[in-house]
């Protein structure tokens, strides 16, 4: 159980993540990076799990590099946002046992307890067991899928909903006084505020990875445009905004009652004026 | 100061709310509904203070009905989310002093510390004064505008956001596996998905209301539209997603710390597994 995982990019935040996840679940870790005197192929020599732990360009490069070293008893995983490009030249490039691994949150979680991980495994494998039940056993929501699966999935989860805030900032910054906008919020459109300020903070090339290279984004939006019209014109123009609702809410019924549940408790503490904790405030300035 | 208040629709969830408030701060309050003995006539015989806390429709024609009834030192006011309408009829048909009010915020609100509410007045008067000095006392935010300024806003904070969480749930429902789609959700998504649970338990009629009876709903959903065509073309067709950001970053820039802030926080407390109390779970069917 006591595999070696070495992890390439480990000095980043979601590098210095995963080394602190693997050695609290009792693995010796080594790290890989630009600043340190451990190279990836020693990482090769001495590791029985490899994490390709940097943005996707590089990772499908390293894949290439150190793919062939690989031993048929070692394992070579990633945790790029995007699967099938990684995974399938992952599988091209090596002997190694291959799964392709999507943790759906960021660096700042403390806890993987009710988080959600996407497994992409080549085949069935010992390397593939003992990275499931590594995240299982520390509370992980593990789901095992396809890489088209995942990325079509993701077209909606990360693409969509990306552009979604960005257009919504493009908007206020267009149509309203944005200085004073904050005074005409209710507690939900303080989430979609939210939401632009932290998309905003954050690197703009990874947003832009998530929604340009994602192979399904452009569709998805799209159908989002064209599924926004007919709505648009059902409720403006047709007056059958109230049919189209009571007719959804019998479609989806009662899904996400637990994020809505969830929500609300948010909402109910998120009324209360802000006071951010110093805590909150030099973590959000570090991980921007 | 100890003006006594009328609420016509004082049973409903929202009138009960101002009933404790008005008398949290120290004014008698009276309530006019469906099944009360008292009825709208015996309010306007009986109080300072008549609030309207009916859907808009209905505002519009107790307006109508009572506002010839009121003297010139009583005051008139109304909880509607659109302006326009019902500002220009209790102004039309009243020589009572008028305030259209906006609270920007739920009846399950426990306190009304740091909430936003908007204050229409037609023009300066000792209700006006007395209105929002009750409301600053028991620290609410609030913000004067005319009825215009404030439907135009509300065009991008509720009809845009609402059809936004519509079409969104439309897009699931046509291209995703809706069942499993909460184990591929970010906290970002999460958050998505409790808004779409949030708006399909709620009354459908509001949320139409909001949608195609806001004056500029409609063209603040084309605005989006057209921005989101725009903002699609540039990320997926000409791959200029990491410059638009980055221009985006320079015009809307460090504003909404704040809320970015208190997101941050949320999504740190959301990473826990879901508990809902009790006390949650049932205000929620309670509300829905």
């Amino acid at each position: 159980m006591k595999r070696t995982v070495g992890v390439i990019g480990g000095e980043g935040k979601m590098g210095s993540w995963l080394r602190r996840f693997f050695a609290s679940a009792g693995c010796p870790t080594l790290s890989a990076d630009r600043h340190t005197s451990i190279s990836p192929h020693d990482l090769v020599e001495r590791c029985d799990v490899l994490i390709l732990s940097v943005p996707i360009k590089a990772a499908v490069h390293l894949a290439r590099e150190i793919g062939p070293l690989l031993r048929p008893d070692q394992l070579l995983t990633d945790v790029c946002s995007l699967k099938r490009d990684i995974v399938s030249t992952m599988q091209g490039s090596t002997k190694a046992q291959v799964v392709g691994m999507h943790p759906l949150f960021g660096p700042a979680t403390a806890s993987i307890q009710g988080q959600n991980v996407i497994l992409c495994p080549i085949r069935p494998s010992d390397g593939f067991a003992w990275l499931r039940q590594i995240l299982e056993a520390q509370g992980a929501v593990v789901t095992v899928t396809d890489p088209e699966t995942h990325d079509r999935t993701m077209a909606v989860v990360q693409a969509l909903t990306h552009w979604m805030t960005i257009t919504l900032a493009a908007v206020l910054n267009r149509q309203l006084d944005i200085d004073s906008i904050e005074r005409f919020a209710t507690p939900v459109f303080r989430l979609q505020l939210g939401l632009i300020g932290r998309l905003l903070h954050q690197d703009p090339e990874l947003y832009d990875m998530l929604i340009a290279h994602n192979p399904e984004g452009d569709r998805m939006i799209e159908t989002f445009l064209v599924e926004g019209e007919k709505l648009r014109r059902a409720f403006v123009h047709r007056q059958e905004g109230t049919t189209v609702l009571t007719q959804m809410q019998a479609d989806v019924g009662q899904r996400f009652q637990a994020e809505m549940e969830r929500l609300e408790a948010i909402l109910d503490r998120g009324l209360a004026p802000l006071q951010p904790s110093s805590d909150t405030a030099s973590r959000v300035r570090e991980d921007s």
